[in-house]
């Protein structure tokens, strides 16, 4: 195998890679990035055995053929080379070398036939959206799952299409985070429980822009992102998800319009009294037109007022500040409305269009 | 204590006193910062009992007093304050109160009697130089220094006055580093060695404008740092330094012209295959118009090219490539010249001035 690709090509490809490649694993295949220029294009390709990313690489092959390099040292030579075309050529007994104007190294690759290949997916009936909509979703949403469960479905997102309709849920037991999208076609309804740590890596290779798409490909047990020169697929996590949409509700007696600004760096200055060993809980007193937030802990107290627009009943009711500072942050308005029904129910922070929806539960105080 | 100040100034002034705040100690009263409210000025000092910092904060005294407050914390709540006036008050039991607009914190402070004073100075006889001249002189030798040593002398930097020239050296039995600046005046000869720790914050203290002064004083056993609103102690290193010019040598049979980028960027391309564990020579083979840059580990092997401009004999040298790296970093010039003697002696990276001096040890190859 004989290619040459521009450093930054390269570079751009090998970020795209790198997040499907495991920072600790017993196989150390896994370690490796694929290089396969066996046709007309360079693809690299990674594979943690959950997920799996193949991109396409911008550069010329000048002798077919293919190898598996360990995926931090090849990243490491190529970010070090000067800006110029790097060749990468291999010899006998996957004697590797890298060379770049006059800078040489010399490394050995690995045995392709051990690395597994991405599973196949039939790729028929996409459901097409832009990456800056699924981007936004994802990073709008993701929070709000469990990090380590013994329940693995708390640990991926619900990804729901009804009709033109696609929706995005995450909730850890303690509060829901929804984001709703109206998509541009109509579309068989499909269902899937997409692990975290995928959600999240596709998140960072999304471009963000409204011109781009990305198609969704599903399987039984997979699903697969198609974007520009790249793509990636994933398993699902099998079970059955919660019934969400009988955790929600509409009915509220207090409803209050507050400035996200406002709240979100009140809210933040609560924080420094409570910790994941000690959990304080920030008690707010809705007023008619203000909103005041108080904590105490042994290493001190805090108390601010916030304005609000009020409609309803006065209120009292606490809640883990973490909880409600997650869901303010990720929202774009500037304006945010929450709804709350008593001190024992959950609130909602949602739009009229309930374009997305965050449901918190309170936490008892004194 | 009654005190207002912007957040902005108190910020800066707590920035600069949490240097000598440390992270870790067994006297509790150390992680406070003493605010000092009882004559015209109000003043921040923290001290660790090596170093300590004294700082005059730009806000209004209303009611005289001082308090002790924990320094962490203190910052944390300064820091998420809105953009406003903040005002701290302290009432009974060093019962602290922090207010900003609709913000109110309540903390507890300590009684200031534990909190050291820092060292009483004789302020006299100042060395004056400008604090742009200072900060880069410690950039350019700090990392020389060694970090956790039996010789606590090398844990230091060795500063010299002579006549109308101040030297700072920095070395860790490897190499050496000397920087040496020429003063606006004529001082009386002064010698100092102070610890690595003393350097790297007032390295950062320092504004790194060549138009704000700083004045040294000396005593047997600290030197003080005076700025515009900043005072800096720290206790002196007992000892006797090294006889550093004995170290150095004019001779040599090899001369090089490098330019800095390009060797500093191959240099850096041989640090993937050298480790802390593994430590594995830059072996450089100096010929009459380019050095060629080889290392060898078991992960595999690289070599570069740089062009030069040589005097004198080829010759072929083995350096632990961290080390010079470390050097070339640091220097300005874009043009840099390298002295060798033979591959058993140090090689010296200096500028016709001597203004800087790098001195570092080779190592054996095969």
């Amino acid at each position: 195998m004989k290619i040459t690709a521009p450093k930054q090509e390269l570079l751009k490809s090998l970020g795209i890679v790198m997040r499907a490649v495991p920072s600790r694993t017993t196989m150390s295949i896994l370690y490796c990035i694929l290089i396969d220029a066996t046709v007309d294009t360079i693809r690299f390709t990674s594979n943690d055995m959950e997920m799996g990313i193949e991109t396409v690489v911008n550069g010329s092959i000048e002798e077919r053929g293919l190898i598996c390099l360990d995926a931090k040292m090849f990243y490491e030579i190529i970010r070090k080379m000067p800006e110029s075309d790097v060749t990468i050529e291999v010899g006998s007994n996957y004697q590797t070398t890298i060379s770049c104007e006059k800078s040489v190294f010399h490394i050995v690759g690995k045995d392709t036939t051990e690395f597994s290949p991405l599973p196949s997916i039939d790729r028929k009936d996409p459901v097409i959206l832009t990456q800056f909509q699924l981007r936004e979703m994802i990073r709008q949403t993701i929070f709000s799952i469990s990090m380590n469960d013994a329940n693995k479905i708390l640990t991926g997102e619900f990804l729901q299409i009804r009709e033109n309709e696609i929706r995005l849920v995450g909730l850890d037991g303690h509060r829901i985070a929804i984001r709703r999208v109206i998509l541009d076609a109509v579309y068989e309804n499909r269902e899937a429980i997409i692990p975290g740590k995928t959600m999240n890596e596709i998140g960072k290779i999304l471009t963000g822009e409204t011109e781009d798409e990305v198609k969704l490909y599903f399987t039984k047990n997979h699903v697969l992102f198609e974007m520009n020169q790249t793509t990636m697929v994933s398993r699902l996590i099998e079970g059955t998800y919660f019934r969400v949409d009988q955790m929600l509700s509409n009915d509220f007696e207090t409803k209050i319009s507050v400035r996200k600004s406002e709240l979100s760096s009140a809210v933040d200055r609560a924080l420094l009294f409570t910790s994941e060993a000690d959990k304080r809980p920030l008690v707010m007193t809705v007023g008619t037109d203000t909103m005041n937030l108080r904590i105490t802990s042994p290493m001190g107290s805090m108390s601010d007022d916030v304005e609000i627009a009020m409609e309803g009943k006065e209120l009292k009711i606490g809640f883990n500040p973490k909880f409600i500072l997650d869901a303010i942050r990720v929202i774009d308005d500037e304006e945010i409305l929450i709804y709350f029904l008593n001190s024992k129910a959950p609130c909602f922070i949602r739009d009229e269009a309930q374009s997305y929806i965050y449901m918190v539960l309170p936490v008892n105080f004194v």
